[in-house]
């Protein structure tokens, strides 16, 4: 064994609750979303389980990041905006120069994160929120499910 | 908060269900399997939920990514080749020079996706397709589970 | 239909289970983590269901990879060593040169897998396992939630 297992809790689970949440980005961007996640937890009256965020487009992603300094929102930003120019010339761009490497920056991230749940809250480390990057130039309307399995 | 969430909708949890999704890939592609996902739904008779899709492979990967324009999955692969073939030379090269790149760009992409369920079906957004990512150079048989935790 | 589906197994979901993985990492490593997982699931008694692994963190990160030869882990070391020193110079550096690197390796893997069981086990290929990958040059503690929600 590579590690130190805690003792185990256990639920029942009885409870699925889906909500879609909208969010308007300003163009290239990380948002954090962790207090709207927990809010939709809290209206959802779950306790233990696992939620589920999926964001319903291909140009946007998720991603869980550090919370505290944000210079690594800007870091991850330049980063991938670096990595998704640095690569072959693109076929795709009848939808603008932006959004062949928002589909490239969206596959390298994520579109969907599972994250359990704890008493009624989000698991999550100390310095871990949850953002959607927003890798389009122009602002958009973003659409995010959450769900939670649970009891 | 960031976003405006939308009402609530909530189900009772009593189905999982499991299937084996056997795919004959051609060599290097982004194969679409949304309809098998669909129809593994629509078989198990899952309302709403989540959907696992898992690949249980280090040489092929998932991803979800815009169906609309084929020449995205070729930007996409061209990519996605240059860049693992971009970095440091490799030490495993005992499968082959195409196998490293493979694992390097499974690491990159989803060995597993969780997709919501809304009324029976793949809450997936206008433009997103679910496919396989066949990273070795060879066709290879490749094997997805699909398990729903639904209602 | 791009594969053939397999029949389907089902199961009725009346467990969720829950426990805290400690690694304790010796600098940059992949270390594996799939006989812990493989543990809580059998002190968890679930059969079939989902299970979650969860990484507390923003400087380490999941990923599934190939267990067989140990140059794979060497060259994924490798190669995410080199593409996230490959890229625009880092504004974050108060928590030391090698920080915002692991955040770039973090958010180009994963923080969070799901994982299919079948019949009590961890529905893994023949060649996977799951690892921790640890991207700070020293030693840490980490923490994997791990979570199943199944039968």
């Amino acid at each position: 064994m590579a590690g130190r297992l805690s003792h185990i809790d256990t639920a029942q689970p009885d409870l699925i609750a889906r909500a879609t949440l909208r969010i308007d980005t300003p163009g290239p961007a990380l948002i954090e979303i962790t207090h709207d996640a927990a809010q939709f937890l809290n209206q959802s009256g779950a306790g233990d389980g696992a939620l589920t965020a999926f964001v319903q487009h291909t140009s946007a992603s998720l991603t869980i990041q550090e919370n505290a300094d944000p210079d690594v929102q800007k870091d991850l930003q330049d980063f991938f905006a670096w990595l998704a120019k640095s690569g072959p010339r693109f076929r795709h761009t009848a939808e603008g120069p932006d959004d062949m490497p928002s589909h490239i920056r969206s596959a390298l991230t994520q579109t969907s994160i599972g994250i359990p749940l704890q008493k009624g809250r989000l698991a999550l480390g100390t310095w871990q929120g949850i953002y959607v990057f927003e890798h389009r130039d122009a602002p958009h309307r973003r659409e995010v499910m959450l769900q939670v399995i649970g009891d």
